[in-house]
């Protein structure tokens, strides 16, 4: 689809450099009029409940209706489809899970741009491929609607507790539009680029992380073996130039640090299956723009043993645990 | 000769036990008595000076004599061989490029060891494997002499200006008497546990930054090509997951940060060949304790194949060079 | 696409069951009436060229119209787009480079669908994703037309002589019709499953082709260092469990074998940016699929490095020569 | 021990250009006269018996004297001791698992030097660091004997048929005496080169032996999920590019091949602990002579993981099972 797509994006960036302000004046900027969120699962309830608490209207839809319960209780207005929350509501939010997912929600027959209104704002906080992002883009131009990506980080506790993080791809222009909806969710609403860069940004994030992550658990479990105390070693790489977030922030091996998944079996934290899908999507854009990311395809292959070992839903910090000898080896 | 000491060793450990304190008795610990220096290298010779210049009387002895010509001109008094160094000083260092060198300058016909004095304090600066480490820490044993290992992170800058920082393995009870050497050349002395945890932690560090290096320049060439800014994408990371000391620091990316080798073409830092055979250390000590290291072996791979395209005498953050499409492709 | 056109297909596999008898009565089974061929490069001209020797009228396009100059000369009409080829010939031939080049001339506005008669034997010999693969097949099927996937082995040589190898995917009542075609252009056709299948046998072969490549130039590279000449090192390899179709028939090294790339500075044969395009529809797949490959990837790797090094035009066991030491290191 | 013994060989390599005519003068080249034999294991044992068998008187010795119980009983005499058996016995063969345990038995306080006969024959047929092998050649040579590394391929049905190959190091006028002795265990007798250089070959072909059988494994799992069925897709690889051992001898897929360890749940053939055994060697001569081995290093990082993780003892074809998605996930 990217490359059926791709013609007529560029189409569209010509017009859209002309005819973009007529586009912004026609949306209604009136803050508190109601916000469409499509994809309540266990990202998106949080989200629109936060929406909710600070005073937004919602017009909920998802594929399973029983996800919209709590927030109908909360009040929220429950929707069947994509292309009746497009036809209710200007300013619209979807949370889902995969890139088929994003393209049957804004472009299937039952989409968001079947019924969407001139002006309207799309934000798509899916973490997807950025062509994908970039091909909804076009399409939503095509329509007179502006469609920006703007993955999260942070989890499901930050979604609870509305600091999300959103990194976000689109016209600058519609930047603010975006972050005033935005910062109900998160603290951190980071602008990016154009359309397709906030993914980009984050996929790269999740890559240097995974490559951080096996490289401190493969580090960490050498030294052990070597006869060095894991507290001690964890001290003297994270004062040292080998220090990275999975270092002094999220430990993979336990006993150094409290409060992080290798102190609890690696129960709760980013799963497995996961980080699995994100190193996926990088190696997707990589191999698309011939870019070489040895480590990060590696990573991303040491990520897929773990999923076919038994390791999915465990955290992926589980890895210092996949590489050690087994107890009765 | 790892395996056939090692035998021998562990009869030296209960040796030990026993008979330690008097070896600690029978040394001179008045300060200010002479140092043996062995080995004036790029990073021996300042090390030497800042000895020197604390007062110490430095005994030094290098194969190549004109090596030696600056800190004779300083006052050091200069002999033909390590042995002879060891029959004028019972503190010695030394600093060695590799493995086969530290072997001959220890345990070699005219090595420290031929005349080594009973009690005498011995610590190796070099960055070796482990298990040689303790192979000269057994054989200094059987002669009543105390070896420790003191690898040093901070190039030469640092031991220049006397900022070097310390991994000391070594008797526990032997800490002080090293360290208070050592902070005449380094600001951090780092007590890592018996023999060779100095070099393992040397190496385990080294290994990680290694792969944070190599993960790092691949996630902002994704970045790039992705239409990231590097710049904001180094910000992304560092506030982020993704975040390691290859991007917050020493970011491989011209034009992201100044006052690194990657704004300045790569020139000075430390050079590929040297971050190579640190990482054939790294694969040698987890293939000799059987510990899978899947980034940092496939870290060594890249670095060699570097050495071997024309990188060797870059610094090692040239790897984000190395990974770029070229210009006329 | 992939994901858009997967439920359609699913539709269509019921419909297909109960119909397809059909389909297959209503084309024209009279063996020399008029074949299209789409896609005139170094590879479909050749093959064009076997149809004609073979008595085949030939009715062309290509995007490039001078690409049809020397089968216009030999007696082919050519035609201005692949819809109208298909408006004029109930059964055609494709050979394009990637992917979206098959979209466009499939479903394209000017594509073959938009004219195909009900009936109609498409044959896809492009190497793609199989994906893609299945997508156009549901599309077919939807205007009652059959498509197949028919990737093939064996370069621009093989197409001259017709000694192609055709790997072919799709519904199995179809093979002879496509076998009648394919055996003027190759001597092995070879039925491989449903649609798609074709494309996944030549896939995987050339996966494990690249890595046995690479893994034949380090090892070779490694014995000579060791001491051992490369023409008994080749030897002893080939009566051993180490032999394999690199090392035992298109060795990589220069000076073991005649007649292979290796022996003329690794100009011709198989270019190392057509393996690196091959290994990144593998690891898409992989990727889809959630299947582990390791070495692929890794080999995927080295190969986008290659290219990024200036590789890009020779062939693919020059991996031999970017391995080795350079002369002036 | 090899940088502390390099210095040596260098001094006998001269000492034997001239002198080793005498050496081989020196022996009892009578056929039949007494062998020695040392490391009666799983693989020593049956070799063993092939010398009896053939008439050749054999004195032996062992750690564990009840390995020697079998040969005694069909007539071999038994020592205490490599010293004792090297003053009986001017040719010797010696079978040991791993590099210390033949510098033990060559060099150690009762090893075959301490009363090695000037002119004697030392085979080792151990896979071993071919630098120790060198080691060992070196310090043989300054007692006046001649050593050959003569590491074999085949396993231990080989070794009770006598079908083993065996890769032959050392002075080519040694050869043919030698191969005298080989012929009775083996039926491939190879010369390839200068002391060292058989180890060099085993390790070679070993090495792409894994990087084979595990490309094989990721390319069947691969196409399995691809929807192709596993014989076929075997039967495309064997006929085309992609053939090697591993697809077409010793295939890693159940049900594809009989009378293969994939047959037999993975029982029997060759561990992939010992796998590991024989990478790790290789990574230790690829990273001493500084040469890149991507794909060998990380096929030596698998089979360590696949180690880590229970197939320590089953064949190292299992490296198929290991990549598949357990059941129930």
């Amino acid at each position: 689809m990217a490359g059926v797509l791709r013609g007529t994006k560029n189409l569209l960036q010509g017009l859209h450099k002309h005819g973009h302000s007529a586009l912004v004046s026609s949306r209604t900027m009136a803050s508190k009029t109601p916000v469409g969120f499509i994809g309540l699962g266990n990202m998106g309830r949080p989200m629109a409940k936060n929406l909710l608490k600070n005073g937004y209207p919602v017009i909920a839809s998802d594929v399973f209706p029983e996800a919209c319960k709590e927030i109908q209780d909360l009040g929220a207005q429950v929707l069947d489809s994509p292309a009746e929350v497009a036809d209710k509501a200007d300013r619209i939010i979807t949370m889902l899970p995969s890139s088929p997912h994003v393209i049957e929600v804004y472009t299937g027959s039952n989409g968001i741009l079947k019924k969407v209104k001139k002006g309207s704002l799309l934000i798509d906080s899916s973490t997807i491929d950025p062509s994908v992002s970039k091909d909804m883009a076009a399409a939503a131009e095509k329509m007179g609607a502006v469609f920006m990506d703007a993955p999260v980080s942070g989890g499901v506790g930050a979604a609870n507790s509305g600091k999300l993080t959103f990194m976000v791809g689109g016209m600058e222009e519609e930047f603010n539009a975006a972050k005033e909806l935005l910062t109900t969710m998160g603290t951190n609403i980071i602008y990016c680029g154009e359309v397709g860069t906030g993914q980009a940004a984050k996929i790269c994030n999740n890559m240097l992380l995974a490559i951080g992550m096996i490289g401190t658990a493969e580090t960490m479990n050498l030294g052990i073996r070597l006869g060095l105390d894991p507290k001690l070693l964890a001290q003297i790489l994270n004062m040292s130039s080998g220090r990275c977030w999975s270092s002094d922030t999220y430990n993979p091996v336990p006993g150094v640090m409290e409060g992080v998944p290798s102190a609890n079996n690696y129960q709760g934290g980013f799963g497995t299956t996961l980080m699995a899908k994100d190193l996926g999507l990088a190696q997707n854009t990589a191999t698309n723009t011939k870019t070489p990311v040895p480590l990060g395809s590696l990573a991303h292959q040491i990520y897929r043993m773990m999923c076919a070992r038994g390791y999915a839903q465990k955290d992926f910090s589980s890895v210092f645990q996949f590489l050690r000898e087994e107890e009765n080896q």
